[in-house]
């Protein structure tokens, strides 16, 4: 892989201030033409987490992918991180830190990771709101009459849930999503190529004219939109303080879209190194379930050689009425086949609880915890413990490829998932008063576009605190309530807002 | 200036993809630290045009200032140039080609410059809507009642200049203004620190409690805003196809705002060259206008050592109605004691109307004209007619620091400026319906901030196509109409809206 002293990577690597920026399209592209280049299979290890008691708390997601790079590449593993990158609005409003770990499991400029980076969620935001902007002038020039695709703020604002443009002329009802939650957004997430993301582009429905959709590859030109992009969708490559790659692409929010890094920066990092840790999000019903049901089932991802399931003592067991949710995870994931690692991530005072973790694991049928207070102790306060984790990684596994669902019913879809990723049976997924009709409208939706309904992946939006109406109540009384669907033709999804998601995804400064 | 073989400014100075970041702040505060290191002391040459036919047509601003300083360069001149940062929003959107110059006279990557550069306008934009977001929140906590900033877009949406956000429940009419209008941008354009910024910020008026005005400072933490601006403030460097040191950075549209260079990356270039041409537009009667008036009068910025006034052949002479326009600006700047050079910007097909020009030029009494293709001949177009011009800006003159318009009361500063810059006189200045309710509305703003309302620099407001009310008629006929006044307190100015300007600077995509 070296040519001279450089890496052929390197070729496609600039620098960008304290970051790199990796043309991971043509570093990818490069390694298909050229078969014979030598290139790593790295495996993808999940780091994934409980479900917060709320949003703005974090288990420790990144603070545990860092602590566990930087301890592997101590035991002479060569392991890397894919991060995804935080929402700058979120972190500058304060309602929640930032995401590039703390204390001796931080990144080297975390202040960079959570502020912005290098401009890649503007980009996208830009380019969604020029979207809107054409569908509007479409709408002026009588191409359109209604307009689908949603304006994007970096920063929340309450407010911009319900706006009106053209007030007190037009006065036209709109709405106002955060950035990392768009269609552009997923749409960088899953394409694995420039001209991938201009068909998709042109593949997202713009709005109708006289209930008939229109795409925007029927009135946009789509070289606009990849010029705002082209930096946008290059990975940033930075460090841990001890020096450990970390790679950071695309947007979080895995409750309410898809949540995930960009598929070709875990595949460029697997070419790269021989362990990538994937860092999914919010909890597992969350981060772990998009990864395995939407990266991996439907958009070719690697299923995971091993995961991490991270909680906090306090989130595991405080509230008793919720503490069936950690072990839920732990066990949904082994009986994926996945070896799962519960790790329980320390605060300050917690030492002592050690011994009664443990016992509590070990009742509960868990692997052995990994535990630690990893702001504190980083990576040193794991290495040790990582013997059983890296024997199973370390074993030579046939590759597992799971089944498409794709041409299944949505509503068969739907309930398999609320089966397996929320522990709630069939008969317990109510549909609220609408559901139906948004679940037609989507369906004439894309009859009328052409496209094929049922091979749109299945998209869960839902509070990132909830898997179900009421956690709080016994297994056997839960219930999962559908409230209306949303098509991404473009990115290939379909979205379904579930339990307690917000309407629209844009969250009010707290 | 070399230390070992790096100078000084390579301390400051970070690769950011294929430009240059410098962080002018650092650098310039090194200098004044250590008065004894060397520096440059250069001079100021403005490029400025005609006032354009429409918003759309340039008259190859970039492109002459790009040829201009290749070719100084080319005579052994030691000559930089300062661009504004075109708006992305308005490039993308189709409504007017890039500002990176063409043909021989263009950037090594103008792709860059005009799509988006290093995300500097986007940090801008998510700064401004933070403060929004931030004034949303106090008026959800009874802090305000009323916001008085708007928020900022970086594409262009006709529809978004009048919203109404959280619509539906509480309906609050808001509007949206395009990225390079916003207050901030006039703040990064006119600070010379991070501090300074801040406290810019913090006496930014967010709204008013009870017809009482509130600032910023009493309740957004400044630092979450400086943060966000951390890249944003450092100007870009790249260089033009022939090598020639380009420096770029902050917003155009000097007809609706300051639209001028950062006063920084004008200053760290003057350290850096001999001579600096720095890019001023649309009109001499808007981007000269206000970085005489404004950015040298009231801001400590350089004075002209010379100007160029670029127009084309059919813009300066097609219309007999406006041919008065180039003729007065060229005039206007002469009378100023600034060396000024006239220059023809021919387009294809035209060169056969040089020596017409030439005569038309001499019997107005203008200096030589300066006459080219520069897009297809680049510097080597300009290079041997340049004497005259070194050899002005080759003399030993005295800086001239014109006196400050502060403490005059602002009707009598609008109407010294509608004297001087549009040729229209005190009692042809006319004040439309409303606007003296506005004037005592901005006043009273400002007296109940404990803002003195005398010393916010004047900024005209206006459409860069026009002067006057009806640039078509007879000199004795002309009016300009007086329309509202907005108080920026944060940058320290005043707005007048005046002849056909927009209410809101969001232009419709065409």
């Amino acid at each position: 892989m070296k040519v001279g002293n450089m890496s052929i990577i390197d070729k496609y690597t600039t620098t960008f201030g304290l970051v790199k920026k990796i043309d991971a399209f043509g570093y990818l592209d490069y390694l298909k033409q050229n078969p014979d280049q030598p290139r790593k299979h790295g495996k993808v290890l999940l780091v994934t987490a409980d479900t917060p008691l709320k949003a703005s708390r974090g288990e420790g997601k990144t603070t545990t992918t860092i602590a566990l790079v930087d301890a592997l590449r101590e035991r002479g593993v060569d392991a890397a991180a894919v991060l995804r990158q935080p929402s700058m609005g979120i972190t500058a409003a304060g309602s929640k830190g930032g995401a590039s770990g703390g204390g001796k499991s931080s990144l080297s400029h975390p202040e960079l990771i959570d502020w912005g980076l290098c401009g890649e969620m503007a980009a996208i935001a830009c380019a969604q709101n020029l979207l809107v902007s054409f569908a509007e002038k479409a709408v002026d020039e009588g191409v359109l009459d209604t307009i689908l695709v949603p304006r994007v703020s970096e920063v929340p604002s309450r407010s911009l849930r319900s706006i009106a443009v053209d007030y007190g002329k037009g006065t036209v009802p709109e709405r106002v999503v955060l950035t990392p939650t768009c269609e552009l957004m997923q749409i960088v997430v899953l394409s694995r190529s420039m001209d991938e993301i201009s068909e998709r582009v042109a593949s997202m429905i713009a709005g109708t004219k006289d209930g008939v959709p229109r795409k925007f590859g029927d009135f946009v030109d789509l070289w606009r939109i990849t010029n705002i992009l082209s930096d946008a969708v290059k990975p940033a490559k930075t460090e841990t303080i001890n020096g450990s790659p970390i790679y950071v692409h695309c947007g979080p929010f895995a409750n309410v879209s898809l949540g995930i890094p960009s598929l070709v920066s875990v595949e460029m990092a697997c070419a790269e190194h021989d362990v990538v840790v994937v860092e999914a999000g919010y909890g597992t019903d969350a981060g772990a379930q998009k990864w395995l049901d939407i990266a991996s089932r439907e958009f070719g991802a690697k299923w995971p050689a091993a995961a991490v399931v991270v909680t906090r003592a306090t989130t595991w067991r405080d509230d008793e009425t919720l503490a069936w949710r950690y072990p839920f995870h732990v066990s949904r994931l082994e009986s994926l086949n996945i070896p799962t690692f519960p790790l329980i991530n320390l605060w300050e005072g917690e030492d002592d609880q050690v011994p009664e973790l443990l016992a509590q694991a070990k009742s509960l049928g868990f692997r052995k915890p990994i535990v630690g207070n990893l702001f504190r102790d980083g990576g040193d306060g794991l290495a040790d413990q990582l013997d059983d984790f890296v024997s199973v990684i370390s074993e030579d596994t046939k590759a597992y490829a799971p089944e498409s669902r794709r041409g299944n019913t949505l509503m068969n879809r739907i309930k398999l998932l609320c089966e397996e990723a929320y522990g709630v049976p069939a008969d317990r997924v109510i549909e609220k008063d609408g559901f139906a009709d948004s679940l037609s409208a989507a369906q004439d939706l894309c009859a009328n576009a052409g496209v094929d309904f049922n091979s749109l992946a299945l998209v869960a939006v839902k509070s990132p605190a909830t898997m179900t109406d009421d956690d709080h109540k016994p297994a056997g009384e839960r219930t999962v309530t559908l409230k209306k669907v949303e098509v991404h033709a473009g990115a290939g999804v379909v979205q379904v807002n579930l339990t307690a998601s917000l309407t629209t995804p844009m969250p009010k400064i707290v």
